[in-house]
């Protein structure tokens, strides 16, 4: 994840934020730079502005054509420019196209919860991009899901990854946001994998609240809200449940592809029917998942 | 974790390992030294021993009386003196004994898994001092067990935490047992609790293997040996399991106690029966619990 | 240094802050909790006190019969009940009494600078317990003047360490601290060793800015100042200076004294005549530092 | 620096290296990717690569139109392309082309040191690009060249930044080159900025002994030599001593050159001869500089 160690240094950062695959890391910071440059034009006019674009990547290359770097400076100015609020598409879309999560097709997934602190409302949202685990990890509910659906395996050890980004308007502090980042492992955890890294680097968490105007020169000494560390449990258990959801979602959201390297394999998507009878047969599917 | 700075220095460390109570670290720390300076004086003769025990704490004082800090020097060398090979004591005991986990009684636990790489068998054993978490997020299993078993509640927030030490005879660079350390997180989070720290510093993962003699100048050039990362899998699903059904043992093994503060409460074991229950009906229990 | 891994986490911690030697670590911190204990009982009364002190420790077993354990838990009570404001001892004084730096006499030392930061003056004051170098490094003001005093040699290779600590009155955040805190080894380095250790484990900056009561519970969001990043540079250069006086002052201040193990050598202190004749002719000792 | 969560969790990495300015960092990945498919190819032919380039920045917007993104990618595969071994060249040369040092021109320098440890002998070689430090602090071998030499100064604050680079053949942990990795901050404070990052993410050492065929999947219990932590002094000496002479050697080969932004500004190369004579004044100076 590009930028990480100014944001760990700092503090802060300025976006966007984009994530693509490994071998598209280059062009799409390189776009992002570019983008940065007009977009904060104004504001910069007499002063320097060091771009440094967060970029984060996860490895497309079984479904993808990865090595053919097909991703171009206007694909990413493009979905830059053409950002908006509102829903965001899930499954195999953008950077989570090529994604295989469990051995079933993964892909871009989020989930968010609002809860109450303080007499206030926050909202903590949650983006992954999906493309780790072994079929027999996958767990959804508490119930070992992958250990029944043994169709289509694709792999024979661990080899992905998962990025995940954590937006809040809750006023934290910069510690208090890397712990945040850190409670996306648990929520990872939950489906089911041993291997979710917890380093930090490749989650993210940023708030909205404590927004500055830059450049920053403009007071010595500033002041911010955070909230009280003992109250955080209820964010905590936010993070989690959203990480371990947008997960889920993104394998609901996505479709069967055909792989590419090794050829000729299909990558099925999560068949939520199936889920959903383990499920009903754990007493746990109150309804159904499709 | 006293101790751990230099472990992350150097990547070595010299027995022994003390768990206790928060306000009876130094105690321990004081007798562990004392233990070190006889234990290791042939050693280091004519040389400089710098003992830095590892001593490890967590919270008591809902349970324990631990303003009194009634452990005393000649408890530890007790302890010390007579330490043996075998099962280890679960439950109520040594430094578990004031332990509350998920708001039933906690303690000391332990487990282990043996798996075959490359040929060999190696051994990956987890103790826990296990300390933490609310009653609703208790999982086991995948059940959320902690939901339907609400009496004797004790607790309006999390105030806890958790001890967690992996031994293994698998050979391991110090940057590899400090990822099986992090794993002890994915661990503890099949539990049930959001709030699992990854930081390492409370867990500990060490290794027999590459053992060397001191006082360590014999060689100017050594020689290790370690696993490929690529067969590790296997290894932290083994330390996941291990982490997760250790924390089981210990409330398994554990005793109702009165609480001391607030007083008069009671904090109750975990009933395994009903435990069986639950996950029977979930079709999960394929043997008794007790 | 115990309770580092606590403030890491939490960003925030209650005194004291006790520095002895290596193996006194345990004694010191039984006898500060039981003085927490005491000290914060009104605070506390209804309420769970976790006391988990910053003790921090350098060996002196060359100069002090170490593996006695002469440190009891009258010693650090007497010394935190008499601790008072103003000038601290330097020198041959407390965990400084066994310290060796750079093969002179080491021990502890102070220092201090105010500096104006948005129109108000703040302090950043450092304390060192100073027990590191080889001679052949010992630098001051720039000049190798350990290679023109090579009287007295001790050792063959760098055994030592050194703690610091630095408080400060400007309000700044826990990350803010954390990168304060890594300019010590800047500090460390004009004095000439090549090994300062930069992981912020044994250095720690602390402000008294942003004071809250405790028990913490009492708001659920909180409000703190703390300085704009963008000024910073001149309170980098102040805790640099800082520690480099301070590592001078603790030699200055320091009297001759005799090896225990090695025994019979004589631990000599800095000669500040012969340092002053070295600074002169290097055009840089414009007064006496004797 | 890209790529340093994948070291920094796996404990090696593939080639190249780049260093850039901030806003080519982008293309600069792009082109090392392109460049890594084709040179890795046959060895990954049945496989999967993840290409992963180290590329680290520093910013030039001083002295370079950085906004315009004037790096292409056929640049950097020339020069990837073109890599031979041999004498780097120095001063306004690549990514050091727009640095400026001590508000003197900056760029590449390079250094190393040759020490024999354990019977062999090994190299521990630096490179710079040296991009930080106002002119007040520039320090050369402990003299405060910077406040005699207050030429054309160009700045009110620090703004810049530092890369190194440390390349041993000397067989070493994953732990002891972030050990070593840590000593190019003191190296770098001998020049005088008191503010040099330590936190290991600019930061790179890293070991050409112990270097394994690819892919890893070879054998799954690997063999590793490493030095002695107890002969590691002199390891860190070669360090600091590299980086320090490394900065200044980036500072002599260094050309004038005109300022962008703001623009018609000299940024003036340190005058060689200016600084023999302060060295000379104080004693220091046993040849010529230039």
């Amino acid at each position: 994840m590009t930028g990480s160690h100014w944001i760990r240094d700092a503090g802060h950062f300025l976006g966007p934020i984009c994530i693509t695959n490994t071998h598209s890391v280059g062009i799409a910071h390189h776009a992002a730079v570019k983008w940065m440059i007009n977009h904060y034009e104004a504001t910069f006019a007499d002063q320097h502005l060091w771009a440094m674009p967060v970029v984060a990547e996860t490895y497309d290359g079984v479904l993808n054509d990865i090595n053919g770097q097909h991703l171009r400076e206007e694909h990413v100015l493009n979905a830059l420019n053409n950002a908006k609020s509102g829903a965001v598409a899930e499954g195999n879309t953008g950077g989570g196209t090529g994604m295989i999560c469990y051995e079933f097709k993964g892909g871009t997934g989020t989930s968010s919860r609002r809860v109450d602190i303080a007499g206030r409302t926050f909202t903590f949202g949650v983006l992954v991009q999906a493309n780790h685990g072994r079929r027999d990890w996958l767990t959804i509910l508490g119930e070992p899901v992958g250990m029944e659906l043994r169709d289509h395996l694709l792999f024979d050890r661990e080899r992905g990854s998962i990025i995940v980004i954590i937006a809040t308007d809750a006023p934290l502090r910069p510690d208090q946001l890397n712990r945040l980042a850190r409670r996306a492992g648990i929520g990872i955890s939950k489906t089911g994998t041993p291997g979710g890294n917890s380093s930090g680097d490749i989650f993210l968490a940023f708030s909205t609240a404590n927004n500055r105007p830059l450049p920053q020169l403009d007071t010595a000494l500033q002041s911010s809200e955070h909230l009280n560390d003992e109250v955080l449990d209820i964010a905590y258990e936010a993070v989690v449940d959203a990480t371990d959801e947008a997960i889920l979602n993104a394998m609901l959201a996505a479709k069967d592809m055909t792989t590419l390297k090794p050829p000729g394999h299909v990558c099925k998507a999560l068949d939520a029917e199936a889920v959903t009878q383990i499920l009903r047969r754990a007493g746990k599917a109150y309804a159904s998942l499709s």
